[in-house]
């Protein structure tokens, strides 16, 4: 891409959760028009875009249509079956590419990729059998976490070993799916960089925020992060190592262990980041007009951050909470208009500006 | 109203320009589903809606579809028809509510009613034919503006005087509209006031802006503005007294010209206003989600600031200017979908925010 989109033009937005609803709103506020492709109906985004075609992955003259019908096409969730890539890249260009969602969408290809690039990940090993998951408990060690290849998020698709005595029961809940088993990596906290690059190849990078999880789930995401200058500047260089590396162009997230040692990547997402959700406040040009940004060819915001954040999501029944919150000054409220609460299921988020 | 909507309820937004789509948008950040009525196709609010009747004010069938549709109805601009009331309001709550809008359709209504409270204006006169101008421009004196008593915005319906050999033409511009003449203020500056208050009648302020217009129509707005502690205060007692004087439900829009001898009403919007629009940079609740706070009975935001902002409108050219506005740092762009630029048509806005 060569020409900044113009506004007025369409972004067609693979998946219609709650990334993709802020995903919607960012387009519309740079004038853009938005398709959401998504199967369900009532789907958050499809409330404040322009339209919704409600349709399969596997529906091939959907895709057609839907591809027909938009300018460029990104996606808010990294497992889209490749038939229906294939059906789509063919039409128009889709940001962040297919090497990015080759890499992110199994747990070994990414491990491979971010240590073939010099940097650290915990110590893995493949698991396709019991006797696998036996063999690379010996070289690991235990404590471990066995993990899906694919498919896994927020806590699903993972066991953890206390034990080789787990192994069993650990690898029966991966029901046959290949699975990585991961060593446990000593580390003080979690923190996430949300970085972007733009389709010219600058690269631009968000203030790191400090994660805290619970049950498998994001909780809290603090900024600032506790984090040395150093570790700031590795964090950011990191990032633009590996979106220089997949020629990537959108926003990502890194999210990394701090240790005693350095740093140490978890994983990567190669879209918008339930732990980029602070910049909504914290920032001119949030994470979710940054990916629209990049994916229209248009010039990146600089990441400066101008207040601090403490942002939680809410989960389940933290919906009950939403009058108190309500009451509390600096605290913005970001709601999915999801119409069922579920135990686990992401209602919305508050994001707390701290003033100084 | 005595319970808060629940998220899920439908906001009813009459009018679907760009602060009905700042609504929606906002509305949508709290968990609401938005109903547009609008008779424009693909007007700007529709981008970001649930939904969009297209019907016009005079069809009571689609009002009343409309109203049954809602949970509660507000508006973005001050000129409903009164039939189109009638009808709504049977239906569902309007806020705010019918005085709102009674008092501000008219401007001669809305000066009496200001300087009832006590409150100053500029000199006016009730103005309906030129033998009334010559007349009040004898007790007032020029120079004085003429201006329509309904009907009139950013600078549209009005005519200057220099002196009484104006008279003739000012009066023929006004097309034979009742009208009023008002007096010139020696003002420093222009401020404005975005007030709020909740269903409960608890009343919170944004700081004020300064603003500078341009050809009758607001090309930017500054916080702080230059106000003295003092003159802060009263801006913020007058512009509660006025909320409680109406009962009122919504967010307002108060412009003050600032004088040696204090502050001057200029005028008084219904709604959420252009010069409010700095809030969605340096504020948790922005005068857009304050506004659906207060209509759909929930807590107010406090107001609180935590970042200088520099608002500046992008008037119809202007939008060739988003290419360069994009490559600033610290500038957030707001633009409305429009699909067709003309000279003095508000196409977006940009929140240039100072840091310090």
């Amino acid at each position: 891409m060569t020409e900044p989109l113009a506004p007025g033009s369409v972004i067609g937005i693979l998946g219609g959760g709650q990334l993709g609803r802020m995903l919607s709103v960012a387009a519309a506020r740079l004038g853009f028009k938005t398709a959401i492709f998504e199967p369900g109906g009532d789907c958050p985004a499809s409330h404040v875009a322009n339209f919704h075609l409600q349709a399969g992955y596997d529906d091939t003259a959907a895709l057609t249509r839907f591809a027909e019908s938009v300018d460029v096409i990104t996606y808010e969730f990294e497992n889209i079956p490749t038939s229906a890539l294939d059906v789509l890249e063919k039409l128009r260009p889709i940001h962040p590419g297919r090497e990015a969602l080759r890499v992110s969408q199994d747990r070994i290809i990414e491990k491979d990729f971010l240590t073939g690039l010099g940097l650290t990940t915990a110590p893995y090993r493949a698991v396709n059998s019991e006797d696998d998951l036996r063999a690379a408990l010996d070289e690991i060690g235990a404590p471990a976490i066995l993990k899906t290849c694919r498919f896994g998020y927020d806590g699903k698709g993972q066991a953890r070993l206390s034990s080789a005595e787990d192994a069993t029961q650990a690898w029966a809940d991966m029901q046959g799916a290949p699975s990585v088993l991961e060593g446990f990596v000593e580390f003080s906290h979690e923190v996430s960089v949300i970085a972007a690059r733009g389709a010219n190849g600058e690269v631009a990078c968000f203030d790191p925020g400090e994660n805290v999880h619970r049950e498998g789930i994001l909780r809290t995401t603090t900024v600032p992060a506790r984090l040395s200058a150093s570790q700031r500047t590795d964090a950011v260089l990191l990032a633009g190592r590996i979106l220089n590396a997949l020629d990537y162009v959108g926003v990502i997230g890194v999210e990394l262990f701090v240790t005693p040692q350095g740093l140490i990547v978890n994983e990567i997402a190669p879209r918008v980041h339930n732990s980029g959700h602070w910049t909504q406040q914290g920032c001119a040009v949030d994470q979710f007009e940054q990916h629209i940004r990049a994916v229209a060819g248009w010039p990146l915001g600089d990441g400066g951050r101008y207040a601090d954040v403490v942002m939680e999501n809410l989960i389940g029944d933290d919906m009950d909470r939403i009058p108190g919150l309500a009451r509390n000054a600096n605290v913005a409220i970001h709601l999915y208009g999801k119409a069922d609460v579920k135990p686990g299921r992401k209602m919305g988020h508050v994001n707390r500006v701290i003033l100084s």
